[in-house]
């Protein structure tokens, strides 16, 4: 692996001057801070850092970023550390730019439907906060109870209720940024409707922290449904489900949430979470989640019996319906335990595959077939409502040889055929430092060549969150 | 105004050149063609172009640019022409690049819900065509009937049906596109979440032809819905109209179109448009026209009852409700009408201001104040939905001394308020030629300097509508 950036080492002189900014307790050179920075959620994978700052302010990260950039020290921001692609990793050592404690709602704007937050708030609780005054930010990735509202931004976050309602992508009106010397900018402005000049705000949006520091969003809310119920739907095939998916929508229904789960992942989540329990009939090989939402009883009425009517030429075993909080609530614990349960109990590679939904049962065969191939077993479930497969690779019993040389082969081949179906890498996840060197195959050289020109002319020297996105380059 | 690039004239050698790909019937010198070319829909604007050429795919764009680009011979691409801020005028002259014969629809994915096109279909044959299948492509400029879907893509074009349904920007999936030296590249792929590397869809969206020729489209469609009823609301003051779209919002309720519009200007365009009629009470001083849709009448008697409910507290005069084609088509008509009235019968000027929708009372206001200091009449109307107010200055008695040198004052004034309001230059025409000299006024210089590093990364040497989007800057 090539590195042609070098970068200089932190010495007393750049404490000393973060100490001069910053109070002491905001500075952190202690071993359990750095090996608590040196990680996210992505594989086993570790790099320490040699420092983590906390600012406060926009001004204390433009201050920080300045000295940074003048003694070219790699910075690499982070958020609440829950990315799966290893966005957050320190992977050259230098300053981790914590972001937990700019965690303040700056405006909630009732009457403008919009709020303005520091990028440190947790994605949870700013959705509780404005759904008090009835407003609603759908974006909810299953990590949305630990997870940053900047993070999510960087990495182009989805969930569940994407399949409606959009990405976070979709609810960003504006924000300010520090640029790697920085320099503080504003990328667009509080509208619904933007066309002055380039789309700096949706550059910024999935650029996973390599462009500039992102330290307040202006988001666009919508009113809060009033309500939404919950229907598991057994199949006794993923192609099944799979097919069903896409016959939901092709009749005009659009439901607030469209999961897919292949039993296999469902069994091991229950093996490991012993806490939770599930129906899951012996003839069930898939299961789909359908939300719908609304205003009204009969309302979701309609698109339930809508649904059930689709899904009835699919043969589905059964059909249960949770209206009760505490039995959607049962669902969607295991639905969102899974990935965890996946990393708590195996070492694991995991591929945010996205294609045309309806290519999705080709993908699920494909994922298996590779599988019997390379000698891994796979867990795969995801939000089929938008095409967006989560296949997670298990270690098992494959040999440390295979793993690290043979796995990356299948992948390869994995990632070729999504893109032969119109796919790409990631719906969600980013490709930080895990999946960079599959670049290739999404984008042409050109492509490839244009957004490292990108990355150049926000971050001349490289600084900021260097080793992601882009491949590897031969020397 | 400094010219700063200076580009080759055209010779008989380069029209050689395009006779050699194109056949003769789209390569175009003759006066008419050239004249035809040498104007859009903005003001009275005119520049004369050398050539107009009429590719037919993809690679004839590709073989024209890279010609052009080793000739340095400046290129304006060109979709209808309908756009209101330049974006299409040539005003280097040289080779108009019509995009008119690229017209065809390449795949309608019916189980994907998507369609790839080629930039040159009409935006409206494109709706009707999906909605054959069901399927629905909600943006819907008024110039829907001639603008083609490329062009609208460039502009970030929204339309009424924007405040439910968002804007152009929000349906691109993927673009091929030609860049300046002939290289052809996709953006993205076909899917519905994207987080792999920059967001090259959105930053080539809304960049008015000024990085790439966009030479194939892939949509996102929904499903249609299956039907709309409009109210038409008169008011006593335009700010108590105003006041009630914000509390609409507020109260929940979400109209698939919330079209402000003042007396004068539904007065202004019966007078021009003798074949329309309109129920205009003497008291109305301001009209809102709402549009809600869904798939049962039950459902949107619900919407309808929620909104007057709402409308109630801000004493309207009356509302009426039109559920017939024809009924509605001839309130549509008049709405529609009132850009090309105003365009018809006046020299004017068009600003797209947009703001957070609950300013639009301040709005209105101030351009009123500013019509008085600077005695211009004004003709406003737009998405109130969105925030978004076309105002139209109104040439009248205006000196001519007065219309280029005072004018430009109000509309700095204009622009500054704007932004001091959370606002922005442009909603949904663009920057183009018109409004490029108040740039300043929305963005940062560090904003505008990296908004010229990316114009200059895709283009090196400014032959892609030069003269577009960036100040003049001082020589």
């Amino acid at each position: 692996m090539a590195n042609l950036i070098s970068y200089n080492l932190l010495n007393s002189t750049d404490i000393d001057f973060f100490l001069e900014i910053l109070p002491p307790e905001c500075v952190k050179t202690d071993k359990n801070s750095l090996e608590a920075a040196a990680k996210d959620y992505t594989e086993d994978l570790s790099f320490l850092p040699a420092i983590v700052l906390l600012p406060r302010e926009t001004q204390e990260v433009a201050a920080i970023m300045k000295h940074c950039f003048h003694r070219n020290l790699p910075v690499t921001p982070r958020g609440a550390g829950t990315g799966l692609s290893g966005g957050a990793l320190p992977v050259y050592g230098g300053v981790v730019l914590a972001m937990a404690k700019m965690n303040q709602v700056l405006h909630l704007d009732e009457n403008n439907l919009q709020v303005s937050v520091q990028p440190g708030i947790i994605t949870q609780q700013l959705q509780e906060l404005v759904e008090t005054k009835g407003l609603f930010y759908p974006p909810d990735p299953s990590s949305r109870g630990s997870s940053f509202i900047g993070g999510n931004l960087a990495e182009s976050s989805g969930g569940p209720r994407a399949v409606k309602y959009g990405v976070s992508k979709d609810y960003v009106l504006n924000l300010e940024v520090v640029l790697p010397n920085g320099t503080i900018m504003e990328t667009g402005a509080k509208v619904l409707k933007n066309a002055t000049g380039y789309n700096l705000t949706q550059l910024m949006v999935g650029s996973e922290g390599t462009l500039g520091i992102i330290t307040r969003i202006d988001l666009k809310l919508i009113p809060l449904p009033k309500m939404n119920w919950l229907m598991l739907v057994p199949f006794v095939s993923p192609e099944k489900a799979c097919e069903a998916v896409s016959a939901v929508f092709r009749a005009g229904l659009c439901p607030s949430a469209l999961e897919f789960m292949e039993r296999e992942g469902i069994v091991f989540t229950l093996k490991y979470r012993s806490d939770l329990s599930f129906p899951l009939p012996d003839e069930a090989k898939a299961m789909l989640l359908i939300e719908v939402d609304g205003n009204s009883e009969e309302e979701l009425m309609n698109q339930c019996e809508g649904i059930t009517h689709v899904l009835d030429s699919f043969a589905p075993s059964d059909i249960w319906m949770a209206t009760s909080a505490s039995e959607k609530e049962a669902l969607w614990k295991v639905r969102r335990a899974i990935g965890e349960a996946v990393k708590s109990h195996s070492i694991y590679k995991e591929e945010d595959t996205v294609v045309p939904r309806f290519q999705l049962p080709a993908l699920l065969q494909k994922v298996k077939e590779l599988g019997k191939t390379y000698g891994f077993e796979s867990v795969c479930y995801g939000h089929a409502g938008d095409g967006n497969l989560h296949v997670n690779i298990i270690r098992g019993n494959l040999s440390q040889e295979a793993w690290e040389n043979e796995l990356p082969k299948a992948i390869r081949e994995l990632f070729a055929y999504v893109k032969s179906l119109g796919g790409t890498l990631s719906g969600e996840h980013g490709i930080g430092w895990v999946q960079k060197n599959y670049m290739d195959i999404a984008l042409s050289p050109t492509a490839l060549t244009l957004m490292r020109g990108i990355k150049k002319l926000f971050d001349p020297t490289g600084i900021l969150n260097p080793g992601k996105i882009f491949p590897d380059e031969e020397v």
